[in-house]
């Protein structure tokens, strides 16, 4: 039975591809997540992909994949900032645990140079582009294998 | 065919009238809208008014508006002070984006003085109470003349 | 006819028992809630119990107290350090208003030493346990006395 | 009679039209105060406009203004970030005070996003260019009705 | 033989009834204690109170209770801002020690928002005036069952 | 012949006795200047007066004391909390400076706490209302003697 | 009957003319209260001067001042600087209280820039070495009379 | 035809030679400016000087150069560290612009280390002295040719 | 012609496999040079590794990269958090520049969440042990590709 | 006649040896003077040990140490990180002033990393045991001789 | 026999004319240096350059030129913003000391703003490009003259 | 066999002795390790000295110390205060590592109040001038007996 892992996307995500696409480049969300899946199958695993603008929906979704997830994906987007309550709810999840961003939020404005997140997760991947979600599968992998 | 302008209304704005009335008067939200509504109406324009406490539900309604609406004026409610996706959500719409206030709230408690919104809007107008609304309709109308 | 008390969850609190036991101990939200609605039924009074992952969802269990409940318990969760608009909604209900943690936020980590809703709130009870839930009912069943 | 609105300019605003035409427009002060005039005599008003690039006439003009103006609308220039004595003599006059600005002071220079004047200013408008002069006239228009 | 339980009373306590009644209320601390002890006596415990306007006696208070006393109810007043030393006395006691305060600090000046105590007690009430010293001996009274 | 003491008085000061009376009295400027005039005399001492709106004008009062006045007492208004050019002429004045306050700037906001003159004058002397005043009178000639 | 003004000296006053005498004078304690003590018979009033280097001393000399002592001169000292217990019993007496200094705070190291008292009492005379006593003196004759 | 600076002075600069002539040197205003406009006339400039302890003067001075002179020299005194209004007047100078001091504020008090101007202007020389002058002359003379 | 890598690490980093092993792993850094070097042969490049506990070392083995290596991997150990110098070194590389750790930086002691080479990097990764050096590889490998 | 060498010690050090033993060791305050009061005998010198738990007895102390005793050695507990007051009385006595600490305050919780000693005192020893208490009187005897 | 002028490059400025040139400009550092040599040989001055990426370099060149050369012109690059060390050597030699810069580091980011030189160097040169150099040896030559 | 210490010199250190006499003594380093190095024979120890004004010497000093020394000492100069990778490096080493500085840092420039050390060493001696070397090695010889 295939190993499942759980790619989050948070507020403004689904418009990837229209945003600003001189920071987050022109593929939309379903391109990256279709890449990500074909590569994960070929390595026996299932990607469930959930993204929402709600604060709440992530924190259910994390909730949901105890039990079911290996593994969690996480671009939470602008909440990285200021959610706390986000950063509780990683905590609570056991396996892998990584915070990926399309760009560097460290050499952007100076609200983006806080995370919430980077206390409980794993560890961190930021400003690739596409190529961030390709190396934060290529971990997990790692780390489940 | 006429202009549709979207007005949105943040956390706790279901309750003017009753709220604080010494501090934001006690005329209710569905007023304020009906007032707009029907100025802009004399200029052509059709408002389109959503309020949700959820900032999930706001950041939709701004995803929606691109090709839909010509402008918004927002009054995001607490939000303005900590929501940096909602920043985001505005950043991505192109027409014009106006910041209203009922108070002043660079007058009032230190963590009203920061607005996540200000980068990103056209302008802002704060302190008028109901005339907010007025002045935000008529720069609209201006802006889009 | 009986008076009715709303109890408040935040963000994550639909995972006690299991979250964190070392912090937040192994007796689980409804185990809680059973406990303080049968205090309270001893006292002719009636519990609501609301938990939810979304600021919205609490904001507005606030709003539709108001001539509904005579008291609010809330444990906002991880939102209690940034929800301004959670603060915003409380300082609208004119009962009593109680916070409640079960760990001590301010013996933990800093960014829980900020509290958004202590400027609005009665009082405040935090770091007992599941005892913080007794505590405050005491609290407001005395103070509605 | 008349009533007698008193339209205050900062320093550097003598030069409008020629600084930095990419934040502040091609129209020159002259012209901005040519328009609002025109409007309010159609409205029954009058407008006295003082420019000054010394912060002490700018406090003396306020002074005189009381018991002569009906309502004041001021564009402080940089004096908005420093000048507690300009706030000081706002604070004296009794009447509708309104505090513009042709750029949005909150999204530029860390400097300008402080304002001595915010917390003795019945209202701020803010980012509109020549706009701006328009909807604070039509705001003192409307409070004076 | 009965428990004991100290109540400890910082600088200012003894005028409670006269100081500020609009934010401390009107009963004195004489009766503050009185009803405590009473309330204690009924649960088979005995309170030992002291109060002193000298950090040096609260500490030698505590310390004398090692030993002697099974739980410590702390009212520090204005020293809870400042006294580490007295911080450092608590955290050498082990039984249950709690932290209470009839107003809210938290909704007062900003140098009331800090306290030394909390990292070392393990909870602390705050804001219910009389009723915060009833609920602090009923959680103590709970913990120590 | 007398000796000439220079009593400055800086923005906003000449409207005393219009002014927030309930902060600052309702004495003119012209009485508290009579009355210190008044004392002197009885001293040998002549006041020469100098009310400005400028701190231009303060600098050259200042400038022009040196080898005229044998003291200096300065009420500098707003001024006192950014004016280091301010402070820089009072430091090149050999003689005796006090500064003065009608109201204590340290009780009121926190932008008042702030003075620029604090670490030129050989003291300081505010929150008596009119007795500032004469007390700096006292002072001066008790320094002068 | 003459009246009773309470004279607090605190934490190393009792060195005065010893402790650092280019910065606080050759004048001992007894000599300043001397003097003060024989100006105010010469009004009517009566001194009582209680210098202790015990926060707590100071505080319970405040408590028995109420009804006592018909005003407060205060050099609280070191104690200015962080004792907040000091400044709470301040606030609770109701007569004239006036914070004094030899030198001038602002001009000495940042942690005398802080005064806990500030915001209790009705003014402040600083910076004139043995004048200060004598014009605090003066200063309450005058609010007594 | 010859070419023309600016040279502006600010205030407390028309006392130098007199003003603690430990940190400024006993060098007049007159006396510097006499040598750098004798240095400029060799080079076939002409040197126009204005000192002045008003900021309007400066601002007005400044704006007057545009189409005039070729290049500001400037020492702003204390207004180096406040006058954004001063600031901004120089971005609007198109010509070299050079900020000079005769001591290194850099390493006197830190309200010195704040400059509004270091943003604005081309290059800063501080801290040589009368040479200081000399120094930025030359800059002007070779940024010209 | 195969391409060649630069893989930079900076103090302590020779220690690796004994140096804190419960935080870095006990993999020496041979070991994971060797691992590195092995992957990018198998594409086709070449591994160019340099440890320097000297930050001028660094400093010039970025120097001798441009126009030799085509991307440039660092370790930059502790001097991530104050090395500007090494910072300007990056900048002026033109070719890929990823920022590895094998730590999570943002999850340890404050003075690690400041990266002075967060601004000049393309992206960076962290908290992932050795895979960290692995996925920084891949990153290269298709950045170049 | 033999040396008098004040040994002073500060709150909550009369529980040493009892007292969080993980960081403060097993000995206690009466073992470490013993041995220090030994070693001291052996080189002539005579100890006299003060330890209170109030900041006015160790004032006091010191006040009295002037005259009597050569060298102070302090440690001052908690009082180290607020009392200014203490301070103020260490710079009075011109001997040798030790400040000793059995733990390293800097590698601690930040409230300890402040010393309002730190600026008075001779020298500082810190983090040793009860070490430290015999370098510091080896620093005495060798300061002395 | 002719006075040696030690001019110091820090850490990149070896790569000057190709870094940043947009920033820094084409020339290059043997360039600038041969130019400042040149001028300094016409006036009988040798001038000694080291460049070095390393900070103990840097140290030790200070270190060497006392009582070998007559005054240092520094430029530090990036170790100005942080480097205590270099700071320290430069306080220790006697002659004139020149911090210059090529551009204006006080109108670039933030952390450029801070100089650990600025307190120790005689004065200060920056943002004239090449002609910072030219200035600072001008600068020199008159020091030495 | 005799055990080595190994005795660390930072920057400027090799100046001991020249370097600002009033602050550091007139003893030379040599002669520091001299003494130093004569007590510990007496005990059977070697002294391993190494002076450098490298950060990247003195870390590998470190390095090579494990196996070989059994105790550092370290004066690590102005690197105390922001070198991070030399705490790194002492973090690694198993033996007693005691800081020691000739002056007080404490009581001296802020810049100098931070040590990045303080949390890696066992102790801490400062402000004994040539005395923080005896006493820093009776302490280690106390520790390794």
């Amino acid at each position: 039975m295939s190993k499942e892992i759980l790619l989050l996307s948070g507020p403004n995500l689904d418009l990837l591809g229209t945003r600003s696409p001189e920071i987050y480049g022109t593929t939309t969300l379903d391109q990256h997540v279709a890449r990500v899946r074909s590569t994960a199958a070929a390595h026996g695993c299932e990607v469930r992909h959930i993204q929402s603008n709600f604060e709440g929906d992530l924190i259910e979704a994390i909730h949901a994949a105890r039990g079911a997830s290996e593994a969690i994906i996480l671009n939470a987007g602008a909440l990285t900032h200021y959610s706390w309550a986000l950063a509780d709810a990683l905590a609570i999840f056991e396996g892998p645990k990584i915070e990926i961003h399309l760009s560097n939020p460290a050499a952007r404005e100076p609200f983006r140079h806080v995370s919430t997140l980077a206390g409980v997760v794993n560890g961190s991947i930021a400003g690739f582009g596409a190529l961030s979600y390709d190396l934060a599968l290529e971990a997990v992998l790692r780390l489940l294998a």
